[in-house]
């Protein structure tokens, strides 16, 4: 039977289901029915609908932003690794060979060497960082990539986990030790800032454990978000690669003191991962929740027409070209469908304000602007604004509507933060998917090992030590602090 | 033998040879030496340097630009494609089958169906398109991808043909063929405005003959540049592809009328291959000439710092900041390099002005602006400008630089445009390589293969007769003006 044979169809939403009653299945249905991706012709493969892309869009202007701000530059390195350049560093085949998908053929000739396409690419940017680098001062090399990987796995959901994805991965050189360390923290800060300044997304930054580590890497560290069913999203890593790469792959430089040394390597990468927490994070039963900075319609006009109200129209679209002139990202929704319908659909693509204006509003000379991120009734949830101010009053009220979500999501991430001192409770809590689970501990394989055993949690990150005393969950001495949780 | 041990690795240039001598020996020599691309470890691919990845964003924001202005969105597609799926459209596939690349194995285990690294995205957008569109009030569908491609091809040059390349493929789904037929003629002008006022490359637009169309399109557009050794380029290309993809995807809506109707589909794309045009047409014996609107650095500063000059290294690092703060794109060399090697090595990058600022000028108050654009020694290549005014110097400047490029280049097209009458001089002249030979021409295919057979040339493209007449080149009625040229 072929692969294609099996494939489903996207399925065709009628209703989503209440996000507290199953949050895959909620997360499912508001994928396909707010119009963000669709299932591909390809197992576990997605298409990245426009209003989907109009996110990813959002999410790489903030961080390609940010990364030339701290001095990197783009460019693009090729899809495919020829076999023998994979295999040379042990660990990292070792951890990626499994996942590899591979062109064997090429127009009618079978190729005489397999070609890997990239699952990630540091070994054809190590190759090509040791043609580069000759000098110390060719260095630092600050370089980041936009692209598509691939990895063969075998459980797909949109987002989470495709077989194709896209992301950015950093990759950059440098002369010394410290100055790579200083790179992958001052990464894992802008993560961290994206995450929560323009995702609304709180995270927990940290050190991931050694057998957690990036295949070939000698730390790794990661932003972990925390999903409203308590299991946690590892949302972006950058990793520490020592000299792994830079002797594999010869990368190597005559250094101040005329010494021949290898390169200290770094790489960090970020994905549409993130975009999977966002919509599980600030979603509700009436779909997508998009925070402002995020969006890519900030506000929506909804002219409430009836038979004859040329007025309407002609003031909505006039307030339209106002706030467009403005700066805001603004549509206006002339489809010929009932009201109600137009708000449901908005409502589901999660557009932080709806501005409805009708005959009355009209005659009293306001607008009435709703706000996505509150229930309905609630207070402050509606506002009449006299049209002549709607252009300033907006944003305002967007930043108001991103920090709210914030804040929502921080007060959940705190309530769901157990710091526990005893290994029973240890263990309940993170076979019952109570949250992040905070402990001292021990810091060893074999620990984490029989934890996940027994609960399927395993360590999101670790950070220093507050107190010495043992192990939660083995009674060893503890060595850091670390967030146990099952994962996603 | 394994296709890697047969790989170049990128040559070192020490030197560029004169662009005169050898069009494609100073093509490649400026391409290594300009640090816009690599020769990769994998057959006929290129890494994009930072350098060239520049180039590429400004060419990218421009499209995008202009693709969101007139209506469309981005989205993303698959990279892979199943067998079964890039066979249904005959001529498609016929077209594209020699040059695919396959994946036949994920992880360990060997796919029941090969897979094609997408060559070009009609058929997977085929299929989704199916799948969106139920009634005439789901069209127009326009949608643009960023994307990487991939066709297996013998030959291979940086830019102009690789087997992985980066471009942007537009695809649109229209209930009618007017409807279709204005949007492939309405990006086939954002493709000429984009090659003529940003990139500075004069074009010529019109139709592919027939036998030059795209492997299952009913009307091929194109823009065609000169390149100085008479050869032609093909830039970029729109498709009407009729109802040809709509019939073997079965993209079907419900019409107004309620009849069940399948769509007319068009696609339109521009690659990375629009630098390899500019690179030819702009660059001289001292390397690239970029256009201002293409240039990631519009202007460098370079000190001329004597030991214990400190006034000017602080008056240059004041400039820069100036010249930033007023929206430039500037840079400062401040590297332990003599400004010699400075100056060859912006003039390499073709960086369109030099701000040379040393110790007399700085007595005098003055900066010296030097012109990328002209000879060393031409009116009005160098200027001092007062330094308080340099910020409002340059935008003219900027200006007159593009504007001066471009006019080189359609004097160069105008001059080597050449309208012929006679068989014999027509013959010689595409065999002669004198440029875009314009002859009234039958539109004949068997007319255009004996002129391919007796002199390499093809028709460019076509446009509408002027007057009633032989075909120049096989005496049958002409019916179309056509420009043949040998091309890339």
């Amino acid at each position: 039977m072929s692969d294609s044979a099996q494939l489903e169809k996207t399925p065709f939403v009628k209703e989503i289901p209440p996000k507290a009653n199953d949050l895959s299945e909620w997360y499912q249905a508001v994928c396909y029915k707010a119009e963000l991706v669709s299932l591909a012709p390809v197992r576990g493969c997605v298409v990245l609908r426009p209003y989907g892309y109009g996110l990813w869009e959002r999410l790489q202007g903030a961080l390609d932003t940010r990364f030339k701000a701290t001095g990197h530059e783009n460019a693009y390195f090729p899809l495919l690794i020829p076999e023998h350049l994979l295999t040379r560093e042990s660990e990292h085949v070792e951890g990626f060979a499994p996942e590899v998908a591979w062109v064997t053929q090429g127009g009618n000739e079978k190729l005489a060497e397999r070609l890997a396409i990239r699952p990630t690419s540091e070994v054809i940017v190590g190759v090509m960082y040791a043609e580069w680098v000759h000098s110390y001062r060719d260095l630092p090399i600050l370089i980041n990539q936009w692209a598509n990987v691939m990895r063969w796995e075998k459980r797909t959901r949109p987002f989470l986990r495709t077989l194709e994805f896209l992301w950015q991965e950093g990759h950059t050189a440098h002369a010394n030790e410290t100055e790579a360390r200083e790179e992958v923290a001052r990464m894992l800060e802008v993560y961290r800032e994206v995450a929560e300044d323009v995702a609304a997304v709180p995270v927990y930054t940290g050190e991931k454990s050694s057998s957690e580590r990036f295949a070939g890497a000698t730390h790794t560290y990661s932003i972990e978000a925390l999903m409203p069913d308590g299991r946690a999203l590892q949302a972006a890593t950058s990793h520490e690669l020592g000299q792994n790469f830079s002797k594999a792959y010869d990368i190597t430089f005559a250094a101040e003191d005329q010494t021949v040394q290898h390169a200290w390597t770094t790489s960090w990468g970020m994905s549409w991962r993130m975009l999977g927490a966002l919509i599980m994070v600030h979603g509700d039963d009436r779909g997508l929740r998009i925070p402002p900075k995020m969006a890519p319609t900030e506000a929506v006009i909804v002219p409430i027409v009836r038979a004859g109200s040329d007025d309407v129209t002609r003031a909505a679209r006039e307030l339209h070209a106002t706030l467009r002139a403005a700066g805001l990202r603004v549509k206006i929704d002339e489809r010929d469908l009932r009201p109600g319908n137009k708000f449901a659909d908005w409502e589901m693509r999660g557009v932080p304000i709806r501005i409805e204006l009708g005959q009355k509003d009209l005659e009293a000379g306001t607008a009435t602007l709703v706000r996505r991120d509150k229930e309905k009734g609630e207070d402050g949830g509606k506002l009449a604004v006299p049209i002549a101010e709607v252009a300033t009053r907006i944003p305002p009220l967007l930043d108001d509507i991103q920090a709210n979500l914030l804040a929502q999501a921080r007060t959940f991430l705190a309530a769901h933060t157990l710091r526990e001192t005893g290994r029973d409770a240890f263990l309940r809590r993170c076979k019952e998917r109570d949250g992040m689970i905070d402990i001292a501990w021990c810091g060893l394989p074999a620990c984490e090992a029989d934890v996940k055993a027994q609960t399927s949690a395993t360590t999101r990150n670790t950070r220093a030590l507050d107190a010495a005393g043992p192990c939660v969950a083995c009674g060893e001495p503890a060595t850091v602090r670390a967030y146990f949780a099952q994962s996603y």
